[in-house]
């Protein structure tokens, strides 16, 4: 049967959900937990790769399994064998046919900034401290012109080698609560580093640096030096992954 | 020149607020601060003790010192000497006769529980994990029975010598977002464990073990045993001290 994982995870101390040679990923421990659990050694496909230390609420993942551990079951077994810092909030059995990164359909993102003269004890490795006072209304004109079909060419980690550079974002928001400004934006899919070059370029427009005039000319140079620098990854969080229709999928279930 | 501090802090990984024999205190660590900066040793007296693991956003403390570091600089040199799960806020000269515990005129505290079949990975040190399904309206009746002044004395830690045990509380609310359950509670003081001890009643409430018939007997019997577990630290955080009036307070400056 094939299993679908909704996983939190704290990535502070993780070199990112992908397997890798330098470092522990969120997926080796996933997958180390599996084997310990049915005695095979299973592969664990994930919704979509983050980077060191970006975190996730609601990441997604499956892998195929012929134990008779009910499905249902996984996430309480798998939970007693991951660390604290790893989650899986739900596991259910699905159809052959879903694939965690082909069948999604929209993936949704938070940035935060912790926008204080001094840094956040308490949050301060799930929020990027800025010290500059930010100006939200300028950040809130300029993510407006990120909403809808682009070439994000410009958004992309200088390096990768993507060939389609065109995305659209179904929504983008900034919000601010005390200290904190947060960008949420969910789009069909996103470049590498995108989400976080696009808040370091709303960081740039918050300090009067970057303005809606210039944005049009970034997107259409489609060379990543006209944008803004890539915020740190500990701002970062996966929030969800769409598999049904944006529109209509039920928010509460990540 | 007397100093006020606001101090926000993760409060895991210490003894508590205050200087202990067993372990690490943050009035410890903000008194060798002051003392490598300022070259004298210096006492600093906070608003309210809190236990171990218990959090804080706007803990206040004052002390006295001749430095001629202006009061306003203090929040930025100590915070270079402090660990990062403790800053200063905000640092301001006050009048002698500004007191951080005596002046107080109001604190308040929030109890996070996240409730949700697995625990949390990224909130798990700051919210206590209820696996149960609580129910939120029989909750927030519960809540309300502790409007008001009354004689808290079945609410604090059996073996506390406090005489007088008659408390106002003025404002208490119960508030669900996804699967956070806060209870924002606002009084006129707090006797030892009080919020914690209130907090696990409210969860026996959200099990329906307790209903509201059952606190006006729990308060006038002013027995320990009589009212619910207390709530584990991890989940309590001392929001804010009032000390102008708590009605007329701006609650922008914690």
């Amino acid at each position: 049967m094939r299993v679908k994982l909704v996983i939190e995870y704290n990535g502070e101390k993780y070199c990112g959900w992908q397997r890798q040679n330098n470092g522990i990923s969120i997926q080796q421990h996933i997958e180390q937990a599996i084997k310990k659990l049915t005695g095979v050694k299973t592969n664990v496909t994930g919704a979509g790769r983050t980077d060191a230390g970006v975190h996730a609420l609601g990441q997604v993942a499956h892998f195929d399994t012929n134990s008779n551990i009910p499905a249902d079951k996984f996430s309480y077994a798998l939970n007693l064998l991951l660390p604290k810092d790893i989650r899986i909030k739900n596991s259910c059995e699905v159809d052959e046919s879903f694939h965690a990164r082909f069948s999604a359909q929209a993936k949704e993102y938070r940035y935060t900034i912790y926008n204080h003269e001094h840094a956040s004890a308490l949050y301060h490795d799930v929020s990027l401290h800025v010290r500059t006072k930010l100006n939200i209304e300028a950040m809130k004109r300029v993510a407006n012109c990120f909403f809808g079909t682009h070439d994000f060419k410009a958004f992309m980690a200088a390096g990768s080698d993507v060939k389609d550079t065109v995305r659209t974002i179904y929504h983008i928001m900034i919000t601010q609560d005390e200290s904190f400004i947060y960008l949420d934006i969910t789009g069909s899919g996103f470049l590498y580093n995108m989400v976080r070059i696009i808040a370091g370029t709303l960081i740039e427009a918050g300090k009067g640096r970057i303005g809606v005039e210039d944005i049009k000319g970034i997107l259409e140079g489609k060379d990543r030096v006209y944008a803004g620098p890539t915020a740190a990854p500990k701002g970062l969080m996966l929030m969800k992954i769409y598999y049904d229709n944006y529109e209509n999928d039920d928010k509460e279930d990540a």
